[in-house]
């Protein structure tokens, strides 16, 4: 091992001990450092989001369930503070990065995260420490998803849950790239929001008529492709109102409730429905060229891929953040910062 | 038009006027027979089953609704007795033929029905008429969705609803081509039926551990391909006990309710859901190459893809028979004979 500062035996960190959900299984505790073996660094973590991924996770509903008890949070960044004795690895050392939990182990809230060296993407100069830290989930998801748009030749698509911090950068890159986009939000303000993006097509999914005019629009601009972040009703109510021949792929599920698909869409009007997790994603690319793609992506964080803050908060403050955000996701984002 | 025997002026049919599923909407009356133009034929009907998706047509709930009042009935068997005046409908003219109604008109409850030339296949010897009545929707449908299979090289496979006549089919069919296959059914006697027929694993949904043994199941035989015909919660119990990236094909709806998707399965397991319906398979094949695959199942009508009939009666039973079979559809296929 090798470390650039002296590293302290221990450290605070927010430990969920069970995946219910009470703001009682996540306490706020003193862990050991841990030490950086092959491969691995040590990042001294600067700030760390809430993202609805991590409000899944800590109810046992995300995809990975780690072994308890665990450090929460999913993405972050910092300083690698210590590396192990590998070129990958020192190469890390001392630089700023943005940094994603390993899967099975201790996640970002906390004071530092041993992570694998390629779960790391050095930060250029033009991305500051809060953008830095939102990097990898929400600008890699909204790259992805328009890319696969892309891939597929559509010249539309459908987004649900388009006044998100990641509905807003789908926004953008659909400008960026010249695709025709319908948004779809669920309150007045929203569309008023979006609309001030520049946003042509926003639909508030509890107007009147709402289904009949979406219905007409993905006629009019042959939007055969939605990402659905909903889940429940919505699935259906936009699935259905969609032309022959369309796909739904559901990226999140923020009304906790099951996927509801009518068995006509399915069986008499050639729909589809896929799923999209960023991990599986990231996972089919080596990591040169995940770090190519961290590098094409970086200089958009300032305009396109940016991701508003609305507070940052010492790990003291961890429960009222969560409380917080889960109440008003679209306010901006809520930032830990370990080391305050 | 060319006739083989006296056409009289009026016949008896089974008339729809509301698609309400209501017995006083479908009821016995005297229709004109039509006479055929250019490329159709009028089938003196023999026999017409009743099949689940005349049991979802007369509810509105299928993917076609025709213009009211119209006769129900999909398929049937007779004999063409008038022809247009083309080559293909002259050589169909005095043949014993399956045949499919058209898709916005008169379908086969009824003495008559015309229908276009390339929607009938002339019938071997080898095949009945009781048979011959049933060749295109279940027969078809089973071969198409075990090409699918094969199409996809799976290995194995999970059907639910298999003790059904087509799940039977679909078994049988997945013996000759040597397939394994996993068949779900909701009752201990049609585990004992199927086992009788040679199948091999056979679950009953309603047992205990069922998902448990499922799981288990699906993954020794590495089964990621199921054909669905519940939808509702069967949809969700199953796709969840599959493997990673499975997909379930949905081709019928028997529980007449949403199909509920957990949307982690749809994320982070990298699983899909696609429909299936007979119309659109055949629609993006040629008529001759509809012709030939008609020859091609035909000899295996007799053992692999043979139907049970459990009763014959005329037009005026018609009521009696839906009642019976929406009460007990693996009792066998009632057959509506209008002109006995």
């Amino acid at each position: 091992m090798k470390a650039i500062e002296p590293i302290p035996e221990t450290m605070r960190a927010a430990v969920l001990h069970a995946y219910d959900g009470s703001p009682d299984s996540l306490r706020l505790e003193s862990r050991p450092v841990p030490k950086p073996d092959r491969g691995q660094v040590l990042v001294k973590i600067t700030h760390a989001p809430i993202n609805p991924s991590d409000l899944m996770f800590l109810k046992g509903y995300y995809g990975v369930r780690k072994p308890l008890p665990v450090v929460p949070g999913w993405e972050g960044c910092g300083r690698v503070v210590a590396s192990g004795d590998d070129w990958m690895s020192r190469w890390l050392l001392g630089k700023r990065v943005a940094c994603a939990s390993p899967n099975k182990t201790d996640g970002t809230w906390a004071q530092y995260m041993l992570t694998s060296a390629n779960r790391c993407l050095p930060l250029k100069e033009s991305v500051d420490d809060e953008q830095g830290a939102m990097l990898i989930v929400n600008p890699l998801t909204a790259w992805a998803l328009v890319d696969i748009a892309r891939k597929r030749r559509v010249r539309a698509f459908v987004q649900t849950a388009a006044a998100s911090a990641l509905g807003k950068m789908i926004l953008r890159l659909s400008q960026h790239f010249r695709l025709d986009a319908i948004h779809i939000v669920r309150r007045e303000e929203q569309v008023a929001l979006l609309r001030q993006m520049g946003a042509t097509h926003v639909l508030n999914s509890q107007a009147d008529q709402f289904e009949k005019t979406l219905r007409t629009l993905c006629e009019q601009l042959n939007a055969r492709l939605v990402f659905e972040a909903v889940s429940g009703m919505t699935s259906a109510q936009v699935l259905n109102a969609m032309p022959w021949g369309s796909t739904l792929i559901l990226y999140g599920a923020l009304s906790e409730s099951a996927c509801m698909i009518d068995p006509r869409a399915l069986i008499f009007e050639g729909k589809r429905v896929e799923g999209f997790w960023l991990a599986d994603w990231l996972g089919k690319r080596s990591v040169l060229q995940q770090i190519r793609l961290g590098q094409q992506i970086q200089p958009l964080v300032p305009t396109l891929l940016r991701s508003e803050v609305h507070a940052k908060v010492p790990l003291e403050q961890l429960h009222e953040a969560l409380q917080h955000y889960a109440q008003n996701m679209t306010a901006g984002k809520w930032l830990i910062s370990p080391n305050l």
